[in-house]
């Protein structure tokens, strides 16, 4: 299959279309980007890399550095991590604090918010320089040392982020936060600051495509029953309350984050990332979200 | 009618029964409290003042503190704490966040915690010194210069206050908090940590039986309108979700604490305190509400 | 006072305003009404009727009708009923079904259509002819044998009251309906189909502000303590999620219907009807609170 | 791979475990059936039939049927089913009626009870006799003509189906049930009781790992991408609020029934049925989920 001309066709299909997504305006560090940005990138397992439009800037990579912590987490302290969070999807968006309040915060997956942080607080637990150290296991995934937090966009969220302050103080109210709110939440900030190509982003999804190997040296960083594990958990909760809507329409295990990234993998094939600001009303990228099903409909390659 | 006769036979009457409540255990301070103290205290408009039991000795009131916190709101901006703050009973305790969420971070009324905070805001706001003179407004009410905050028990609740810390950052999330989240709750837990006697208690709420005057020298606190507005307020809503069987039974408007304190008044009569630290399931004095449905009994006098 | 001059006055500045108001369009029979029907009508203890306007034309009393039910079941069964039924306030219109789906089946009160229904399954099972005995109930109550259900409005809202159909399969799910759906349902909508005037409603009323006793022949109907807890019922729970705005401005145990009828009453004074079929939009009377506002404003007589 | 001997190890594993699963005891009819049945049926697209223990004994597919109820309603009015219901999956247990209310009567997804009866609506709405034509429809899918209702087991659903009654009328008030309440519950309950062995269920799945292709004729019952869909679908929602975990542990599509029955799917490699009576706390065949467990254990094959 020819990828590049068809990644190129779909760049061009989703341009010519009105975008009428709206960059995320809760956090003014990210106000800031140009909405026109647009990349496409695709790393495939047997060592290809196939990429379009602004595949080589970095962006915040926001939520989707959830599926690493959730990774770190189940390779500190295995199985434990269930009794703190669940895995199912979140169903509801209008009621998040009230399904926490009535499951006694215990959050229901690892990729809400709120498991988020139930998972920031396990990894603070478990590391001795929570920030240092959860950095340089993306970067190992990533196989780049460069990189790394913007500490502007870690302090911009923070200033603003009431509710998951919300959510957190919820959750310590139960128990189920163990650190203090305030470290937590510094680390939570940090750890969805990073910023990442679409390039990098792709590439450091390969250990999930890989059975929990790093492509560039096989180096098992997960098993492969923990890798198939954490893609069942992405394609159900991986984009909020469009999880049904994206595993309908695109068929793949993806996340996305605010800062209009998204990223998918196919099993024992490629991971293919995309970077758009612009989000629909779901707060998912708009553009992304339209390539990703453009992209599994023309290579008719996806998990059902 | 004797009142002291009938408050006698009541508090035998009560203390001859098993207290099957429980002195509330999540304030690490309060905890500590004698619960087999039991006081009650009778101020009448025409200047009696009828005691028994535990009267005379100081407790936390707690959340009883809202009710002086609204009517220096309302004394303050008028109407305008409407715009903020709903007057309508809470009904389920199991979602206040989720009716936050849904009511766009405006609280039901101004008794219940999210509510309280609120109108600590206003007051942080308006005020110059707020802690100084919300304190000299409830000595003013008093007519006692001795009443105070305790820091100790001001401080053992912030550390473990993190349900309130929620409620407050998704208000300040929707744009109903002006001040910081620390300065409104420093000012919260010490408006809530004052102590006062059934006596003084009783004392201090003479004003709403008294159509908004002070009992001891007449002074126009609020408006006689105004007065009648907090009563209704607090009849439907100063019993968290137990409001309707306190009307029910008892039939006074009334408010309680989590100190175990209790009061309510009758227009144009009197104004009636207890104290005993066991709160029953719902988080009310279980003595002073069964001392109260008594008294209304006994006395037949009630506001239906 | 000279009661007569107060109702014509605000007869004249509620008539004076535009009433943005919309008549209840969901029971085609009730659409058809004149929305600029106007009455007041006012019953004192001592005899005396006032009136103004379309105060002796009659109207479908619909909910106001629920607080009969509520009074024949208390004297059918006494304290029992509220086994199956609270006495707190329904607080969200939102989630009636949520609060129903979590405490099991019972509802929050005698009042909501929940409760009400709960209310027809006990009336149901108790009496024999449970429509012939609770319209000669009702009449004895009005001393008036011409007042009738309509069947025309009763078979209209059957048709048409899947909200209630749901509501009461959810209750015979928990086992809180003894009979079958039907017969309840069918109870209901006769009962909520009863026409009155003004006058007529005001002076079926007079029982409550007269301690449970027939005003017209001292006639004991219920005891003055269950009396006094069915007005306290009234005044929390008798405007759906306006009860506390009514409490807080009218000062008054009231009970509304869809029908634009409003009804109040002052314990040992008098009991107050208003008809006006433009409701807001809580589904209250619109000009029927607004002239009980002005009635209790002008007299300065309220509860509080 | 000797997938005969892989199913009697995990038929021989599972036996030999203490079951605490339940009978299903809400369905009169249901409660009857022999605890212990227990039988699993493998059919490979390569035309190969596995099976071990009560795989040719008839059970009730109960809730399974709703994904062929689901495929009918595709094929006849397309992509127009899903402005009618959501894909996404519905979270919590425990406010399915809430979240009815609050997204206006449109169901989460096809697949739970409020989803399935809208489908049945559609159903009803686009078929001349429609319990016939739909259980010529499951004939078809398959290949076997004896397939049929258990009237006894309609009857009896019906007869205690108050939930389904309460979730109907809620969509029936919000206009998104077109016809009769009556119609819709006694297609419903026709079509839940249909009974099939764990050897028809897995044959008549066949037709969603082979790209919507009937495997005995290659017959296109719907597309590959409707196919596909379906899929998605049924992974996200197939187990209620246990989906997630199922995805988790099992990583395939499934649909389990109350009736005990529990069918997954592998893309364009088999269909497997399993039945054992006994339910988890989530309603999910405790049996049959840990022998699906098991067997994408032991084969390592998954969609993950």
């Amino acid at each position: 299959m020819d990828f590049q001309k068809i990644i190129n066709e779909i760049y061009t299909t989703c341009n010519s279309e009105t975008d009428k997504g709206k960059v995320a305006n809760y956090i003014p560090e990210l106000k800031k980007i140009d909405p026109t940005k647009f990349g496409i990138c695709l790393n495939t397992l047997n060592n290809n890399t196939y990429g379009v439009g602004n595949f080589n800037e970095k962006f915040s990579i926001q939520s989707i550095t959830k599926v690493f912590a959730l990774t770190l987490a189940l390779k500190l302290i295995g199985e434990k991590v269930w009794k703190r969070v669940g895995v199912e999807p979140s169903g509801d968006p209008f009621n998040s604090l009230v399904q926490l309040e009535f499951e006694k915060g215990i959050p229901r997956n690892p990729l809400i918010n709120s498991g988020a942080l139930v998972i920031c607080d396990i990894l603070v637990s478990n590391l001795k320089n929570p920030k240092e150290e959860f950095l340089g296991f993306v970067q190992k995934l990533s196989n780049n040392n460069a990189i790394n937090f913007n500490k502007t966009v870690a302090a911009s969220e923070k200033k603003c982020g009431f509710k998951n302050a919300a959510h957190i103080n919820l959750m310590k109210s139960f128990g189920n936060i163990k650190n203090s709110v305030e470290t937590v939440l510094d680390f939570y900030y940090h750890m969805c600051s990073i910023e990442m190509t679409c390039n990098e982003l792709s590439s450091s999804f390969l250990v999930y495509a890989n059975e929990g190997k790093l492509p560039y040296n096989n180096e098992e960083i997960i098993s492969k029953s923990i890798a198939k594990r954490i893609n069942a958990t992405t394609l159900l909760c991986g984009l909020y309350d469009e999880a049904g809507n994206f595993a309908f329409k695109v068929g793949l295990p993806g996340k996305s984050g605010v800062g209009g990234g998204l990223v998918a993998i196919h099993p024992n094939k490629y991971a293919i990332a995309v970077w758009s600001p612009k989000l629909n009303k779901k707060g998912n990228s708009n553009k992304g979200f339209k390539a990703l099903e453009l992209f599994t409909t023309k290579t008719e390659l996806s998990i059902f």
